[in-house]
């Protein structure tokens, strides 16, 4: 297993391919995961098509698990429980599952500016509550902008806030440093991604409202540099 | 009844007189209201001297809600149900009362980086449970840092995501845009507020973790200008 590689799991859909490339961008191995293959292998054509030399491979779920110590989970909220299912017996402690997840209540056929509650408190404490006991889980990047993240030429514009067991916490606020115009900012315990999952909807709502289909993002303002 | 002046309920705590401050510095009427007459009017003197010229008074909350036609509840979240019911009978449709409450866990004697769920889904919906048919409900100024709103030399720097029916929630916008710094961002409906109330309780642990004790704000970026 290459140590900086980086499994994306749903790497197929928009944020996960947006992802995907900007990791592959700043020189990262990048593994695409998907249920299918061929559709995780499509993706990875589109990564090197788009950044010439980029080390990105697809493959389906469970194998990209057995690829990468980072594992991005970027899949709609009603596949969670299924995806982390299906690759749940090849994560170890080594690895760092990272949630990117919010219960849009779109799961159930509502829209996507509302949630529907998690029995856990929130996606990412779901995702902790499936896994082998000692694997972490760390909560980033729900609020970064699919269409943003596909514009390579341009910075993103938008804090993410990390939440987790400290270790792990700090192995995904430095990925945020890869992608120019994020900001990796210490979100504290797992459970407060329910607010940070919460303001997603709230950011579609305003993309809505303000017709910005590229996306709002967020900043904090007042933190130290 | 001023038509311009705002009532401020609770306006002896720190957020509350920090609006006081900056509404009295804009030039508006302020009503201070208190349970204890004795500290509505201390409050008043307090903003009298920060703020030269200052048209201000203190009352007891029922008189103040009299007095102007915006209300803002800036109260501790337990103490809520209590001062709508004190007030409640003399609200009426052509008044706009702004819930800027939060539902932390302080209430129940847990963390302010934590909160506790309410029924109605958010303090401001709890609010609007509560009050007569047709008296409209703002969520507003959750997210402001009570230090940063006292100095007064200073901008604020942070948006206000305002939520509420459409009429009452454009006076609250307009309300935003009196005080330097701050912007306020078009919420949508009354029961956003729950997803804004949260990042009050991530902000609060953002201020621990990076020893900001003036307060992190936030900004929403790709906003049309």
């Amino acid at each position: 297993m290459d140590p900086t590689a980086i499994a994306i799991l749903g790497g197929t859909g928009d944020q996960g391919l947006g992802l995907a490339l900007r990791f592959a961008k700043a020189g990262r191995p990048v593994v695409i995961g998907s249920r299918k293959l061929e559709r995780a292998q499509a993706a990875a054509d589109e990564v090197r098509a788009a950044v010439p030399g980029a080390g990105v491979e697809g493959l389906d779920n469970a194998d990209a698990v057995g690829k990468a110590p980072i594992v991005i989970l970027s899949v709609p909220f009603e596949h969670t429980a299924g995806t982390v299912k299906a690759v749940r017996e090849r994560l170890t402690p080594e690895h760092v599952v990272v949630s990117m997840g919010v219960p849009l209540a779109t799961a159930i056929g509502d829209g996507a500016v509302r949630t529907v509650g998690v029995w856990q408190g929130s996606c990412a404490e779901l995702v902790a509550s499936l896994l082998p006991e000692g694997v972490p889980v760390v909560s980033a990047f729900q609020n970064v902008s699919a269409h943003r993240l596909r514009e390579l030429a341009h910075p993103v514009e938008c804090d993410v806030v990390v939440s987790g067991p400290p270790a792990p916490r700090k192995v995904v606020l430095a990925l945020c440093e890869l992608v120019p115009g994020l900001r990796g900012v210490d979100g504290g315990p797992l459970a407060n991604a329910r607010y940070v999952e919460g303001v997603t909807a709230l950011l579609i709502g305003l993309n809505v409202r303000y017709k910005v289909p590229e996306g709002v993002g967020v900043r904090f303002t007042g933190l130290p540099d």
